[in-house]
Formats: structure tokens, C-alpha cells, sequence
């Protein structure tokens, strides 16, 4: 199975995508990347690991670049690039940890939208308290959106959790303020009528609390919603975590407890680190699209890449 | 000082809000609390602890009443009877555990809006990761908002974080998904423009992980947004103490290190304790409303009774 690497725009430089894609090729040795980035950064990686596949891209999209203009003007950047070898047919998906701004652009007009699908939409699969997982989608795609984009939102994330988490009809969400249908904004309003309709596994609204709580498998919201809710929720743990530390480290006593439950503490850790999860499913295209952190190192594009490759399998796709 | 007191629809019942007004009175002796709520109950309660004034009021507002009917029909509810008392002067302040919606919506027709604001809002105050406190605003009074609605939150905001805090010229961010101020969804662009010229100490954009970091003391968004974030954090704070108890308990080791780390977890708790801040102060009225947690015991009851005394006396209202 080949897969475009986006080998550029990754903080963690061209090392860590290239050690990403050759500790997945340990787990899946039917793996072939093929990676998008400058030859004379590439070369000496993909050496160190007997790789030999690339293709040159002379420029990268930076993140701070207006992305439809940046998207235009770079044809021979690394994103456009990849995403136009997965369109020709060359591989079976695309993942970047570059500019997601380029990403989208890019993917939706190179690589094209599903029938019937108005906006592909940007999906993050996050831990629930009862062990398992919940995708949030949009997670910062689509700004404005109408009714109807939310109600494809819930069949597109239906569809992924099912393939992808071999659940039998997810339970879809809509993230609003309180449970009864006639809450919310407008959007959310008239979304909820058409998800009532829709013959999805609608469970109805859902409040704040209830997001990760495990209630259900799909929580769904315009991408301003859930772009904030996402990074609010990178920025609590984080926050938690340190005030934790602060208040573990204060007293010799609590320093002692600490250190007889750190493995506890590393259990935590491990839940929340998005590395493990792999990217945000870009959703609603006709190839599959994955946005890796922009901060991932290699363990998160190796999840990254399993992620396509599960996916892949499940979908039946080349 | 005299405050109306909401003495119903509290979770606890009518003991914990006598409880709280009792606590409170020992702080503050200058304090004089009024009931509302129903004699037969109240009298007992009133009697432990030497209270004496007190309104009978017949019915109780609850909280899966839709809010403009029921504040219609029961007129002689302790929401609306209460909010009526301090209209006509003769309380500083009111304060209700009861239904939100019926409490934004009595307070908004019956004491009114301050001249130059469009909408009430609701703010709520959270701890931030640098040992101080964000309000976040608006948390659920406006569901659609125009651009000027925001720009009017973050007015009321700041004043209120100046006279409660004692914050010189408080931090104003404005909730989005990028610093940029060409982000977000059509509302957000237009009110960054507003904030801008508004004469307010704006920060700019904030995204979702700077919300709780300590950046800004004023953090703005719409009612849906709002809402959703608060009640996500609820969740996601809940939810972490979870894992953490149910990590720790896992093993021998890590329970006696639980044990000896207990006095830190103690602190956390009490950080992220929102009976320790008081109520959400509903601001953009002519008198100054609180509306406590739905759960409040006696101490949130305490410290929104203190939260009031403290407005009070820094607006030097009566």
C-alpha cells in the first residue's frame, strides 16, 4: 500500500516524518511511502533508513501564508504536490503535518468532494472517560456553516467510526446547550431536524459535559465550535496536569506519594497524548486525507500512517 | 446591606440557602438578607438560625418550565417576586439557584438594561493556570449574536473585573481559532474589528488553550460558544479527576502514594471548586443579579452573597 508523506512542515523537521514512516513500515511491511519534500533534506534521511521513493518539492507552504493564496502560488510545494500523486491515483491517501489551512484548500479542490457532500470537514478522535473514543468533527474546516453541513458532518463521522473503530451505528451527538431540541442557535436548531430525519443513530443533543463523557461516538458542531473546544481542551490538560505537578512537587511528603504513583500518572499521560491517536481524518473527499499535528514526532506520523492504512483496509480502497 | 435571596430552586433546598446567608452574615454583620419562597418551608429554617424577613412567594419556577411562559404565568414565583423587591429599591442585589432562563428573562424585563446595552449576558469566573481568574462571557443568556453584542460583553466584562478584582484596565481577548484577526466565523470578524477600536484594552484574538492560561482577564464569545465551553470544562475537569482516582487506586504502591500526595489533590479540588468563586454575575442590567449553581450548597451560597456585597460596594450602589 502506497502513502503520500508530506516530509516538509512538520516542527519536528524531515527526520521525524522520515523515523515515523520507517517504524510503520516494522508493523505494516506491506507499507510503501513515498515522500514530498526538498531532495537535499530528503536524500540523507531516506538513506539512513534504505528508503528510495520521493519526489522533489523545490518549496513548503508555511502556516503563517493566507492558504488559498499560498495554495495557488506554490504548485510546486510539497502539499500540492502529494495531494496531486493521491488524486492521479499513484497512492491511497495523503498525510501532512504541514499548514491546515493549505491542507484543506488544497484537498478539496485537487482532490474533489464526495457526491453530495457541501464541505468536507476536519475530525478529531479524542478519549472518552469510559475508555473508548469520540470524533469530534469539525474541528476548525468550516467557520459558518448551515444546517445542512452539520447533518453531513454526522453521516461522514457515522461512517468513519464505523470503519475505522468497527462500531455497528454510531451514536452521533450535536453539541449544544442543553438536550431538549428546541435549544441552541439557530444552525443548531434546524440541525437538529434534519439529524432526526436523517436515519443516522441520532442520540440528540448533547451539553458540554457530555462530550468525552462516552455517551456518544460522533459529537458534531461547526468548525468555529469545535476548533476552540479542541485547543481549550489541549490547553486544560496541560494546565491540570501542571497544576498537579506544581502541587505534587510542594511538600517532601506529597514528592514522595508522586513518585510511588508515577506510573499511574504515566497511564494519564499516555491517554491524553494525541500522538497516540494519529491525525485528524480530513473527511468528505474522495481519497483519504490525514492532518498530523504540526508538533508531531515520529510516533505520531507512525499513528498517523497506521491510521491510513486501517482505514484503507476497511474502506476496501487501494 | 440588604440582598434578595432566591430561597427556592435550589438543589439543596431552602436549608442550604438559609445555611449560606447565615455563613455570610457572620462576615459580613452589615448584612441583611430577605427570602422569597414558600412560608411553610422557610419559617423553620428562618427560626434556627434568628432571621426574621422574608417574602411569601407560592410558586416555584422550574427549570424544564420554558422560561417566557412560566415567567409570564407565575407571577407570584420567588424569581419574579424577588426581582420585583429589588426593582422597587429595596434590595442591593438578588440572587437565585433557580432556572437560568426564567432568571435572564425576569431580570431583563423586570430590572431592565442599562442604557447603550443591547443584551444581558452571563459571565462566569474561572481559575487560570497563573493563580488568577478569567471571566468568560457571554456562558448561555445569547444563543445568535450580532458583533456589537460581543463588543458590549467585553465592556461589561472589564468593568466588572475591575471593580470585583481590582484589575487596572483589564485584558480583553475575544475567543477564535487563530490570532490573525482576519479568523473565525463572520460574527467574530466583525466584533474583533469593533473590540479594536472600542478603546478597551484588547488582546486580540485568543484561541481555545489560552482561554484558562492567564493571558487575558476578560474572554469573549457568543452564548453557544460560551456555554458549551464551560460545561465542557465541567465535564473534562471531572472526568480527569476520574482517571486520576481510578489510576491510583489501581495499585498498592500507587495508593500509598495517593495517600501521602492527598494534601495536593485537596488544593486542586479546591482550585477548580466553583463553589469557592460564588455565582455567574448576569451583567448589562440596572441592578446587579447572581445566578448560583443549580447545586449549591451553603458555601456557594456563602460566596455568591459575598460576590454581591463586593460588587455593591465597589459600584458604591446602595
Amino acid at each position: 500500500m502506497i502513502i503520500a508523506l508530506d516530509a516538509m512542515g512538520c516542527d519536528n523537521g524531515v527526520a521525524a516524518v522520515v523515523q515515523g514512516a520507517a517504524d510503520a513500515k516494522k508493523m505494516f511491511p506491506f507499507f510503501e511511502p513515498v515522500f514530498f519534500g526538498h531532495e537535499d533534506e530528503l536524500k540523507p534521511e531516506l538513506e539512513k533508513h534504505g528508503f528510495n521513493r520521493f519526489v522533489h518539492a523545490a518549496t513548503v507552504i508555511t502556516p503563517d501564508e493566507p492558504p488559498t493564496l499560498a495554495f495557488r502560488r506554490k504548485k510546486d510545494s510539497s502539499i500540492v504536490m502529494g495531494l496531486k500523486y493521491v488524486k492521479e491515483g499513484n497512492a491511497s491517501a495523503f498525510v501532512s503535518a504541514g499548514s491546515t489551512g493549505a491542507l484543506l484548500t488544497g484537498a478539496t479542490v485537487i482532490i474533489g468532494r464526495k457526491p453530495g457532500i457541501e464541505r468536507p470537514a476536519l475530525g478529531t478522535v479524542l478519549p472518552t472517560r469510559t475508555g473508548g473514543f469520540v470524533l469530534l468533527m469539525d474541528c476548525g474546516a468550516n467557520m459558518d456553516c448551515k444546517p445542512s453541513y452539520l447533518a453531513q458532518f454526522a453521516e461522514l463521522g457515522a461512517e468513519y467510526m464505523q470503519k475505522c473503530m468497527k462500531l455497528d451505528r454510531p451514536r452521533i451527538g450535536l453539541i449544544n446547550v442543553g438536550t431538549e431540541e428546541e435549544k441552541g442557535n439557530a444552525v443548531a436548531k434546524e440541525a437538529h431536524a434534519l439529524l432526526k430525519e436523517s436515519g443516522l443513530n441520532f442520540a440528540g443533543n448533547i451539553e458540554g459535559r457530555e462530550i468525552l463523557s462516552g455517551e456518544v461516538d460522533v459529537a458534531v458542531c461547526d468548525g468555529f465550535t469545535g476548533n476552540i473546544l479542541l485547543k481549550h481542551t489541549e490547553g486544560f490538560a496541560k494546565i491540570m496536569l501542571g497544576i498537579i505537578k506544581e502541587q505534587l512537587l510542594s511538600s517532601t511528603i506529597s514528592k514522595i506519594g508522586a513518585l510511588l504513583a508515577k506510573g499511574a500518572f504515566g497511564k494519564l499521560k499516555k491517554r491524553f497524548d494525541y500522538r497516540e491517536v494519529g491525525g485528524a481524518p480530513f473527511l468528505g473527499l474522495n481519497q483519504i486525507v490525514i492532518k498530523a499535528h504540526g508538533s508531531s514526532d515520529a510516533l505520531a506520523i507512525k499513528n498517523a500512517i497506521r491510521q491510513c492504512i486501517e482505514y484503507t483496509q476497511s474502506t476496501g480502497t487501494k
